[in-house]
């Protein structure tokens, strides 16, 4: 039995829910509010983030990079050729510089002021450094996504997938981190057909539904968000 | 035949001079300046960021996390029971855990402020950011490492090695952070005498000799950076 303590917001933890999906690995959801700081939490993660994962009563596998190479490892096997990481060492090291890129450039640059600005800093008491969104932060963010968007149309021009010509670990990573800020209605899809349209290819698999149904209260998403034909 | 594009002053950069040492992996230097921003190296990575491995006149590995496997996928086999990356799922999972510890969150809060302020802001031109440091940022950071030693004290008085019972990953990552804040006279180490006495371990290895022989022009380093027994 496989528990994922997650945010719903969280790119991270998106990534880390499709990709269980991806590898038919069931597991129980626990939302977790990392400014809580919540004590058993802090004991499984000290570092008090999210995602991290539990299978049974072992140790906690904590953060993408750890919990993707622990489900490769441990059900890549089985999963035969829908495995998301690929064979050779040189394709290997692609996937993960573009899992680097998604959850660490493409977040502290783009996504990660997005939500914080615009999702948590609702969330959370003014006490844990909420309030009103951060003009600035958001304005920053919004020019720094054109930069991101025009590489990966690069990538996406260029190759079938944005790793290589199979579907693999950085598609979800980027897509997941793209879905958030689609939900905010802050993707400016038009400017990069190419993105859009391998984005509408991994939007429409089965793994991504749960995601596109979920909503921030008080906070529908962008009229295309959930449309597959957006 | 492989190359290594670093700057002394990058953590992450260190932490891969000591592993390809470690694996027996002899590899060319080549001093990049990030904020340079040279075009042939933009090409190698566009993340623009070091460190990058390449291996003859293959594709780049950019990236510590990628560089990491691709080295123990590439000659793991090879240094037998040296290898760097233990083998049970569990362990490989702590490991990865502290190296992403190491790169992401003691380098934002801690490690990454005091090269920036210290140390990169003298070498940058005035127009890619240069100048004198900001000491909100340094007083943060100086703050915040108070927090991480005593979790390293932790982890150092409750295992043989940061990750367990063996050297691993996990070691170079948090020492070659604490390297550079080390340099600058900024880790408190009598606070915290289980990560001095872990920390004097690690120097003494021949790997580490070729870090603790740098300078940075007209910045001598802390009386006891180069002292094996501190």
């Amino acid at each position: 039995m496989l528990t994922l303590f997650h945010h719903p917001f969280s790119p991270a933890s998106r990534f880390v829910r499709l990709i269980l999906t991806e590898y038919g690995a069931k597991s129980e959801l626990v939302i977790e509010r990392p400014w809580e700081r919540r004590r058993e939490f802090l004991l499984l993660n000290p570092a008090g983030s999210v995602p991290v994962l539990q299978e049974n009563d072992g140790p906690p596998v904590c953060g993408v990079f750890a919990i993707m190479e622990y489900l490769d490892e441990t059900r890549g096997y089985a999963v035969g050729n829908r495995r998301l990481m690929p064979d050779h060492p040189d394709a290997r090291a692609e996937t993960r510089r573009l899992v680097d890129w998604a959850v660490n450039k493409l977040d502290q640059e783009v996504v990660g002021p997005f939500v914080r600005e615009r999702v948590y800093k609702q969330e959370m008491p003014n006490s844990s450094g909420g309030g009103a969104p951060d003009s600035t932060a958001l304005r920053a963010a919004r020019a720094n996504i054109r930069h991101h968007m025009r590489y990966f149309g690069y990538l996406a021009a260029s190759r079938n997938w944005l790793a290589g010509s199979r579907l693999g670990f950085a598609d979800f990573a980027v897509a997941a981190e793209l879905s958030c800020a689609d939900y905010l209605g802050e993707v400016p899809w038009e400017d990069e057909q190419n993105v859009k349209t391998w984005y509408a290819r991994i939007k429409s698999r089965p793994s991504f539904r749960p995601l596109l149904s979920e909503k921030v209260r008080g906070m529908p998403p962008a009229a295309s968000y959930e449309d597959l034909d957006f």
